[in-house]
């Protein structure tokens, strides 16, 4: 998605060396891939071994100063997110931000993740449904191919910010697959708004105005 | 899915009674969302608890006799597949069905899972692409809402039978979403004669005409 697949992690005195996708250094990235010899080497590995290089994402890498640390997990509430709220729990991390897509089957999982928050007493910064409603770009009529509204009735029932709808967009796809800068490249697209309006409410909460 | 929420697992003198979905006992089935006391109850689980639980559900349900048994896993290749793997080895099982969606990401998932079953000795029966394009009904025009191709072109390359493509289709969501039998009530929706397609090619490597 970033174009950074072929790049690879160096060692410096202070510890890895992220990847970095720009010139300017602007995102910084790591990723067990970057460490694999091949790409489709399979990470056959037991949750101690996740566990333990989840830890040293957060500790031996030389970060720097950095304005947000993302941290991308798989769907659930297991080893990766035990792991990873324990890793950063000195940090005083501002929240997990909650994605759903619609389907009751999503919205499940992701109740389950409220659960998983409030039992290690980790914030909820929002809640966002993905692929909520399609837009034909034959007739310009919506759809919603999956159901609609689940994420939004979640945030209501536990009381947590809902921060927006992001729909099936084939424009964010493309970009995604080939690598694109989607916010430079489709400011006119139908997820544009959206991913941008969920991106500011973000950034106010980060930084509230005096 | 299969409108069984709110069942619960009993106990009998061979294990642990399955789930059946309905009167006939067509469809026996075992989940550990059967075992928790509320359905928002987050399984804040390590890998080896896991592990045993799936353990379990290979040994200790009264299955009885089966004409497929199908094990629905996580994307990965983690705990929970080393697990189901080395469970029903005993058993000698047909082999594992991968299914992608178009994208580059997810296929590089399944890349892996490949490797996987390359490196645990498991026979792939073939790959899936699912949420490969989209016919409006309104205009019934088809958009690619994501690329297209990616699970054939992975089939071919690999070497694995490619079992087909399935549509992203509302009919198919609103079944799932309201647990109606898909099959019985949607025989001429977008996606019936993909499911169906593939269905048969499995029960014919299941059981080859002589």
């Amino acid at each position: 998605m970033l174009n950074a697949q072929s790049k690879d992690v160096h060692q410096c005195d202070s510890g890895w060396v992220p990847v970095y996708v720009d010139q300017e250094k602007s995102i910084s990235l790591m990723s067990i891939g970057f460490l694999l010899e091949h790409p489709d080497d399979a990470v056959v590995w037991r949750g101690p071994k996740k566990n333990a290089l989840i830890k040293q994402f957060a500790s031996d890498v030389a970060w720097g100063d950095l304005d947000f640390l993302i941290v991308d997990t798989p769907p659930g509430t297991s080893d990766e997110h035990i792991a990873t709220v324990d890793a950063l729990r000195p940090f005083n991390p501002m929240g997990a931000l909650l994605v759903t897509t619609p389907q009751a089957v999503s919205v499940g999982d992701v109740r389950r993740e409220l659960t998983f928050c409030k039992k290690t007493g980790l914030r909820v910064i929002g809640i966002v449904e993905n692929m909520s409603g399609y837009v034909c770009p034959h007739c310009t009529e919506c759809t919603n191919i999956f159901s609609k509204g689940g994420g939004e009735e979640l945030a209501r029932l536990s009381g947590v910010p809902f921060l927006g709808c992001v729909p099936l967009d084939p424009l964010l796809s493309q970009s995604l697959e080939q690598g694109k800068d989607f916010v430079q490249e489709f400011p006119n697209s139908a997820a544009y708004p959206a991913i941008s309006s969920i991106a500011r409410q973000i950034l106010d909460m980060a930084s509230p105005r005096s």
